[in-house]
């Protein structure tokens, strides 16, 4: 089997949930994940470092929000910046994810161990747009605060668009996270 | 050695920090740290589940924020909630835990878990002030808003208070942080 394999990411991803579902997460080895996806061990091992970053391939969605920030147009604002990011994102969690999207949230709501890295891959994400909303010039604590407030529209969108039954449009979702914490703050001042 | 060790937790700590301080972090053993402290092991476990924990004995931090949210005056706002609990929390970083702060900020900085470990113990914070407030009758996205900016005034404060030659008066860092956040939230509305 050559170093290059075409979707290897995503035939590993659809592999380890299906897996999980099955047999469970602790019982699942990388070994079956990607015998599983017709690939070999090596091939799983140069796109993630352990079992559970097949879980958590989402340094794309730290680049991607940083990214979008960056290219925000120069005019917005902190919270629209933030609101430009979350439309970006609409094309990470199209609607052919959500399927996947809603499995993982089931394995992961199983097990504490997922559910600290979720966190913790959260505080890293507000870390990054805190640190992007710095670069174009945003002081603190407003580049931290907007960037709080940024992770938690997309938390909540995220969980929302993941449900069982949910509506498909991740953008319009996120914007209607965005906008009730909108009110919430101008209910706060 | 008896199952009762007067201000055991106390004495670990110091132990510990010390111990971290001269040999490093991953270098030092809980045998070393209760040998130290003039301890068994067994007394060690007794009070943490392991090396990292001397660190984050702030499960305390947990209660002593969703007790001070419980039993804040009902007609206070929600900011006006979290200004109360960072005043309570004045009880536990008093100036003589000061010396210990900064040390313990010092080994934290210098080993990427242990920034792990932290960032994972602010997001539960997190959750547990949302919890109290949502107890108390705040609807979200209020609650979770207002943990969010809650938890960003302590970190900041605690950065602050553990800071080398800082001023001591945790609670009074702690309102200028807030203030600071208030008037970011006023200019965002």
């Amino acid at each position: 089997m050559g170093r290059w394999e075409p979707n290897a990411r995503e035939r590993l991803e659809q592999a380890a949930i299906e897996l999980f579902l099955q047999h469970g997460y602790d019982n699942t080895t990388v070994a079956q994940i990607a015998e599983r996806a017709g690939l070999t061990k090596s091939t799983f091992f140069r796109h993630y470092t352990d079992k559970r970053e097949v879980l958590f391939g989402r340094e794309e969605l730290i680049r991607f929000f940083s990214d979008a920030i960056t290219g925000a147009p120069e005019s917005a604002t902190p919270i629209e910046v933030v609101g430009a990011a979350l439309d970006a994102l609409a094309e990470v969690f199209g609607p052919e994810r959500h399927e996947w999207a809603e499995h993982r949230q089931d394995v992961i709501s199983g097990n504490s161990e997922l559910q600290e890295r979720e966190l913790l891959k959260m505080a890293r994400l507000t870390e990054a747009v805190s640190d992007a909303l710095r670069k174009r010039g945003v002081t603190d604590p407003t580049a931290s605060l907007v960037a709080e407030i940024g992770v938690l529209a997309f938390r909540n969108a995220y969980a929302r668009w993941a449900a069982p039954k949910a509506k498909k449009d991740f953008a319009k979702i996120a914007h209607e996270e965005l906008d009730g914490l909108r009110v919430a703050i101008t209910a706060l001042s």
